[in-house]
């Protein structure tokens, strides 16, 4: 499994995604979904990515390979909506072509997340479905998740808003990751976390926190010890 | 769906179930999930259901309309093993009964929790699959979830140990539920909470909570303040 989150907040961007996969609790493995795309000073495209292994893999090769060609391409087309729509149609290509092949219940599906800002357009975020088709992100519900995202929602659902300061957006972020962490194996560190202030077009507030980030460790703890002491704060139910 | 979940505590024992179900959006209604067997002074049996609903309603009115047969039932057996292994066999025999007769692919099975305590014993707890195996909780993971249990599990996880005293087990519960209700439609009031303090052969601790209960109203709206206050006083991370 996975566990990536994105927001579109006033100020800009956020995303985080671990880096767990698995087949089964004996085969797991380190492999980044946080994939960048970048024109400097005119774009930048940020995928993450949930699902098949095999299929998200090929969609963000293919959309590599694909940059210089004549087909439409990721930094070819003038709107992030056109860039939804390339991944979509990606990674359906992937996966016809892969299901096409097989017998038998494997799952070759897989979700995106698909953010950015092409010069022109404010900043923008979208879900694209395992089926191809996207929907996009608005002020109301200023985040997307993929992968095990059930365990992370509650803390984000209480805390983030539009309003949400971009600081504040990666702290929720990161407790979101933490609870699920804590709770699920199938997600784990390292994370990647990016930071898009809006009108940027730039890459470089990307972090690596692994299991030595003293500031994600310390964090972690001080949430607990806050929930904790919370909780002990609750009144009793009086019946 | 549903949410139920019990815990096992040096204390005795804490039910707690929502009372939602639902097949579709628009198919939703209220059923109770918590069912009690009592012998007063001698027994207490407190089953809790997730799932098929007509699988767990046969279930459960199998179980009592055999209460006085002369078949195995649960005011006739020495042991709450025993009655673990007389719910999971009834489930085994009405899925039979229901998918042995239909086509398609309607999901007949039916999660339990089923705790209590019968005199000679201490209070136990078990989990009952849909297959009608079952485990039974030990005091390093003290409790059992069934139904739509992530969202209300990091809470739990990070709360509740073994000498947690029952009110405590209560409160944490009631705040595991009010973080599903809020991120999960399936889920809803009213609930039913049990305390069963050890040694109390007796179900008098039971109380209902709908959406005029000023406590639980009370309850999640100190928590929310106390998740965002929390969240505030974190410190920003350092790159």
């Amino acid at each position: 499994m996975t566990y990536c989150v994105a927001m579109r907040l006033e100020q800009g961007l956020v995303f985080a995604a671990d880096s767990r996969t698995n087949a089964g609790v004996d085969q797991i493995a380190t492999f980044r979904k946080l994939h960048t795309f970048q024109v400097s000073g005119e774009r930048l495209v940020v995928l993450l990515s949930a699902g098949n292994l095999a299929t998200t893999q090929s969609v963000v090769s293919l959309l590599r390979m694909r940059l210089d060609s004549d087909r439409p391409n990721l930094n070819g087309v003038g709107s992030l909506y056109d860039v939804a729509a390339i991944v979509g149609a990606t990674s359906r290509e992937v996966r016809q072509r892969d299901a096409g092949q097989t017998q038998g219940s494997v799952d070759f599906g897989s979700s995106f997340i698909v953010g950015g800002q092409i010069r022109g357009e404010a900043p923008r975020l979208f879900l694209v479905y395992p089926e191809g088709n996207f929907i996009e992100c608005t002020a109301d519900t200023p985040y997307f998740q993929i992968g095990e995202t059930k365990y992370g929602k509650p803390i984000i659902d209480r805390v983030v808003e539009y309003r949400t300061s971009l600081d504040d957006g990666i702290k929720c972020a990161l407790l979101s990751i933490d609870s699920t962490l804590r709770s699920n194996l199938s997600v784990g560190l390292p994370l990647d976390i990016l930071k898009y202030p809006r009108d940027s077009f730039d890459d470089h507030l990307h972090y690596d926190v692994d299991e030595h980030h003293e500031g994600f460790r310390a964090l972690g703890e001080a949430w607990s010890q806050a929930l904790r002491g919370a909780f002990q704060a609750m009144p009793d139910m009086q019946w």
